[in-house]
């Protein structure tokens, strides 16, 4: 039952047909009522079943805050139709109240027509704001903050902050502050109150006595938004201030862009695991090509290095015509290596990642994975050992030295999944070391490498064994 | 640079020498106000590094706020020692501060003689709160809420809400409130209310005609915590009502518990692909013993799967002596397959994840996958003729039907790629389809499916076409 109550619950769908029945009532006053009871973002997932002339309808009876969060869900091409036929009474409160940013990217992307029109609805001030937009690389805390900000200051009383709050809050209307940044004049970063404090605090106080320097947690704008996000867990942050070199306030981050950080890392990370170049973009959104060119070339990189284990089983073919029983392992014996190698290795990329585990722990995770690598490795063993010798009593498959077949193999089993264990797990550490991404140690890679030095350790144990035997 | 950031600054770390020393000097005066520029939980982290008396010396001079951030980031036993040697003074704000829940945990685990003392400070209020506690299975919506609420209710007006809020803020200091629930007089939820909205209101307004329905995306108790998550995500959220299933408010989930959320699950998902067990503990935390009983059930079951490669050699053995030369591309061709399945099946499992494939896009998935296979198996497939093809011209290494087998090769190349991404990609949505976990379909998984199958597939194609000639 709960696992599926946020895919059916869509109370804006079972909606819909009352919506279309007012619409052609005339009957806007309940329609207006109704459309308060819709999360604006359900509302913008159904609006394409609406024809054009109804949806512009709703978006005149939305509220301000609403109409934007609805606005901004759409695509461009209904960005632009919106701003073409809505009313100018309309399309203001919408201009300021997106953040500057936003409409910087938009007026980047609309025909000059619009463009003319928006800049003639928008305040001097805006249009500054909108102009100075400092510019950052994408993946930055930088590109990712809330850029227009209220001006705050340390030499202000707690009363005219909450004023000059207020006043900015009734324009822009789904700007969510829970955090107010304090700047000293000439916009050095001073402090931070959340807006509780400022609430709280006597109405005279200067915010220079009240403001907390503690968590002041600076963002440069040039960080890896990554690093950024690692800030917010670790500290357990709901925002915070971006600054310059200077050490100006510039922006915001939130925790809600951080959010959209950490799953977009997690999906990347998740990809390179599996062998593919991060797909960036939605499964089904993404070009076939594309997707062909960031899978195939992973792919085909991996291909190459399996090639080497024909050249290597060649090295061997005088063993391998002495001895065939022993051909009948080789799957058995590398996947086994390459699955506990791809384990190691998903397991010390995640732990990198969360920062369970650091460069300087290399030495603490060998012996930990040397240890790890021998039980399991036991463990398999064991049982391939048990399975050719106790087969061997019924069925004569694996000839007269299948004891020795069964030592081989079992030993085998052991060393291969001891050194997947250890390259799998100390390869992605090196990656880091030398600033590589440790996701490129990904299952199919290691599972790759496992696969050519397993046949090397596969023969080089029978050749030992079995020595004026089968060989 | 921006890459190290986060790893190394850490003030805290440099204060600590200058700490040590005003602690020495007995200037408590400087230190106190050393103290408030240093994060709470960088301090946290440090504070082992004191002699037991410094640490209390450190935590009486920290405000109350920092003081439960510092509380709640230390260990149990810490966390006992400070509760059985601080003096009253400090600990009754810190036990009033920290969140209804907590408590209940913390007087679970504490000694008797502790939780006396600890109920002597706690008001009749918050014992009633703390008892009264819903309790909720671990991973539901209502095991991570805050439960201990401010009670606001529709018919107060602003001011008094404001007031309400200040006397409560007053008291539990790190409190971090951005939006206020409005329940009706019996507890049942009523709307929702930004600060910031509560704070420009006319403040003789009832909450009743300011409140917001619109956003009131309502969390069961009972809900797992993913759906929450996802609800987060999808409506961009900083904080949702808890209810219970007569629509009362019991508590409040805010975004910084989703992240942590979003992340465990992440993790969970990265390390079932790398066919591990969810650890749901640190790599170095997690014990020696449990972590290769994680490991080692895969790992197990996957070798199972993999003994059937043996048995299937064996039944193509009459072939195998016959071609000896096919079996040295065994190990590329089974790999191949394995990592083309391990791609696909990463892809669409986060993707399930993500919710951007559902089960009722399973067919399109089917279309994409195989002309997806289709692609990269000719890429594969043309490779691998080549490779065969031309290096006969210079070895006679592959005999004299070097053509034949090339063409082999490369056919099973392309069939069984095919087959990988096929089944890579069907699988996961199969185990959603009847209720298991889409990310059991690890590329492990996967990559052994395609083994015991691929030799199928490769002796058949062989059998076809050799027959005759090398066979």
């Amino acid at each position: 039952m709960a696992k599926q109550t946020a895919e059916t619950i869509n109370l804006c769908q079972l909606l819909i047909p009352e919506i279309k029945q007012l619409i052609q009532e005339k009957n806007l006053a309940d329609l207006q009522k109704l459309l308060t009871e819709i999360n604006p973002i359900d509302l913008a997932e159904a609006l394409p079943q609406f024809p054009p002339e109804h949806r512009l309808l709703l978006l005149r009876l939305l509220k301000p805050a609403e109409l934007i969060t609805v606005f901004e869900e759409l695509d461009p091409p209904e960005q632009q139709f919106i701003l073409e036929h809505l009313e100018d009474a309309t399309i203001t409160p919408l201009i300021e109240g997106i953040p500057a940013q936003n409409i910087a990217a938009l007026l980047n992307k609309l025909p000059k027509t619009i463009v003319r029109r928006m800049s003639k609805l928008m305040s001097d001030q805006r249009i500054h704001t909108v102009a100075m937009l400092p510019i950052f690389p994408k993946g930055t805390a930088g590109a990712a903050m809330r850029a227009d900000l209220i001006s705050i200051t340390a030499d202000m009383t707690a009363k005219a902050a909450l004023e000059r709050l207020r006043a900015n809050l009734r324009v822009r209307k789904n700007m969510n502050i829970q955090t107010v940044y304090v700047t000293f004049d000439g916009g050095r970063i001073a402090g931070m109150l959340p807006l509780q404090t400022l609430i709280s605090a006597p109405p005279d106080i200067r915010l220079r006595d009240i403001l907390h320097t503690v968590s002041g947690i600076k963002v440069p704008g040039t960080m890896d938004q990554e690093e950024a996000a690692k800030l917010f867990t670790k500290y357990k942050l709901t925002s915070a201030p971006v600054v310059d070199p200077d050490d100006r306030l510039i922006g915001v981050l939130t925790l809600d862009q951080i959010l959209q950080v950490v799953q977009e890392e997690a999906t990347e990370d998740i990809q390179k695991l599996g062998a593919v170049e991060a797909l960036d973009e939605p499964y089904f959104d993404i070009r076939f090509s594309k997707m062909i060119r960031k899978r195939g070339a992973w792919l085909g990189v991996l291909f190459l290095g399996e090639l080497l284990t024909a050249s290597v089983m060649g090295f061997f073919e005088k063993e391998i015509a002495q001895a065939l029983v022993l051909v009948l392992f080789i799957p058995l014996i590398i996947s086994s290596g390459g699955n506990s190698g791809s384990q190691a290795a998903t397991l010390v990329v995640r732990a990198l990642a969360l920062r369970e585990v650091t460069l300087k722990d290399w030495w603490r995770v060998v012996q930990r994975e040397f240890l790890s690598g021998l039980a399991l490795g036991g463990i398999l063993g064991g049982v391939g050992f048990l399975r050719i010798y106790l087969w061997s009593q019924f069925s004569p498959v694996y000839g007269p030295h299948y004891l020795l077949v069964a030592v081989t193999v079992g030993l085998t089993l052991v060393l291969i999944v001891m050194w997947g264990t250890l390259a799998g797990s100390t390869l992605p550490i090196f990656l880091r070391r030398f600033g590589l991404d440790p996701a490129v140690a990904s299952a199919p890679f290691v599972a790759t490498l496992v696969d050519v030095t397993g046949i090397v350790i596969y023969f080089a144990t029978a050749a030992l064994l079995l020595k004026g035997t089968l060989l």
